[in-house]
């Protein structure tokens, strides 16, 4: 194996752990947050060798590969300011949720490009969260496009093998409209669950209901009491794919609600055995 | 402590636990199921001390207490036909997730009955998936009414307080309200998720949504499918209280798509950061 000299920006659950694990396969890490506190839980974690608050450090540097590991709305801010400070023999990527937005304008600004995006995570966030094997047989996105250079592609891939994730390569726009199914309509529907319950059963309901609620709707719930800016994030930069998933969503609900109203229980069954069997196909990973 | 003789009818996840339990608490306990092969799996497994596929077997025995464990549509047929062949002191009790359908009706059929709902659950079904501690800390809820006799609600008391559960005394209408919010909504939530993925997602898009989904979709998606027929069963018994729910639902859903739409994003934010906290009091269980 071949160590790289890598950068990693913003170090928070996902940035953390993918220190770790490039400090453990023996690559060089450079780390920036912009909390003096998180630097120093970094380097005492051995999730970097060496960690700054001074996005400029990195200036000095040789880096093959940047990590951005920032809020999404930070993303495009960050490469910018690493355009004018970098090497220009380093390979810029991104951990983002939502890769379209992000992309055609990273491109623009830094052309050695290319984008990313691990679909892990805990219920945890920051650099107290980072573990070993977050990665691991976990889905890695990549999307190069007609303009990536071949070394960003060789470069993440070489990377996110020794992670242990199973590579996929998409189309930005394909990454997000896939997201927006599976990840970003999920914490809408389960934030309008919460919502709905707070906000409309009455007292004495909501009381009981809060004293009786167990895992079905503990499991419904979990994504829609996640992190309020990533949430907003997500509705902001994946805006058209949410909201098309949205309108579908409604209108399988409508559909349902419809049996209901009208008792066509055979109808109803034969919806929730679908489900039952359609689930599966969602379950590989 | 005093020992019982214990009727189980309906020998399944739930009737097969509620056997282990209280063949281990020093009860008698006989079981009837209509499969000859689960009769011989609770002997088996000590989750009775007598089986029989004949529920006219019970008239022989003077119980102090039956639990009718069957699916929801069963258990009022199951009172009637208990209700010719057993000895008067018996209490009858049932662990449908639907009380007022159930308990007025049943009140009618056997004068000596108290509703039950032990909220407890595991993905598997069948006396295979029966275990012990099932419904340790788990909420218990009773429903007694106004005619239901003394003797039945300490029956049923001691027997809850014996598995270790948390017992939750209210009216049978409440309790359908709450688990409509808590329980049968996040069902249907849940499978229109799925419904709505499946069916309107192209096919490019949903294999790509199906090669990434992770915890987020697997959680949401999670009691969208469950048991068909239990799905139906909620719907049919509990149809009014869901309904309520649903539109409902529709409303806090049509809120959070116009704060998308409509690009309001410290709404948005605000909304979020609410159910992050609502969230909170759902969780004590």
């Amino acid at each position: 194996m071949i160590a790289m000299k890598i950068g990693i920006v913003g170090l928070g659950l996902i940035g953390g752990s993918l220190g770790l694990e490039f400090v453990r396969q023996g690559h060089q890490v450079w780390g920036v947050s912009r909390q003096p506190d998180t630097c120093a839980e970094a380097i005492s974690r051995q999730a970097v060798h060496f960690a700054s608050t001074d996005l400029g450090s990195l200036a000095a540097v040789s880096l093959e590969m940047v990590f951005v590991c920032t809020p999404i709305p930070s993303v495009l801010p960050t490469i910018s300011q690493l355009a004018v400070r970098l090497s220009p023999r380093a390979t810029i990527t991104d951990v983002a949720s939502v890769k379209a937005p992000i992309v055609d304008a990273a491109l623009q600004i830094w052309p050695d490009f290319i984008g990313g995006h691990p679909m892990a995570g805990t219920a945890e966030q920051g650099i107290q969260a980072a573990v070993l094997g977050l990665f691991q047989d976990r889905p890695y996105v990549i999307t190069p496009t007609a303009s990536t250079p071949t070394i960003a592609i060789e470069r993440l891939q070489t990377l996110v093998t020794q992670l242990g994730s199973r590579l996929v390569l998409c189309q930005p726009a394909q990454h997000d409209q896939a997201v927006a199914w599976i990840s970003h309509l999920p914490v809408m529907i389960s934030a309008s669950l919460i919502a709905a319950c707070a906000q409309s059963a009455d007292a004495e309901t909501l009381r009981l209901a809060q004293q009786l609620a167990s895992s079905g709707f503990r499991d419904t719930s979990r994504v829609g009491a996640g992190n309020p800016d990533l949430g907003v994030a997500m509705a902001q930069f994946n805006r058209d794919a949410l909201l098309k998933t949205l309108s579908h969503y409604q209108n399988s609900l409508s559909d349902l609600i419809y049996m209901i109203e009208q008792e066509r229980w055979a109808e109803l069954q034969q919806r929730l055995l679908q489900t039952q069997q359609d689930r599966q196909h969602f379950m590989q990973s």
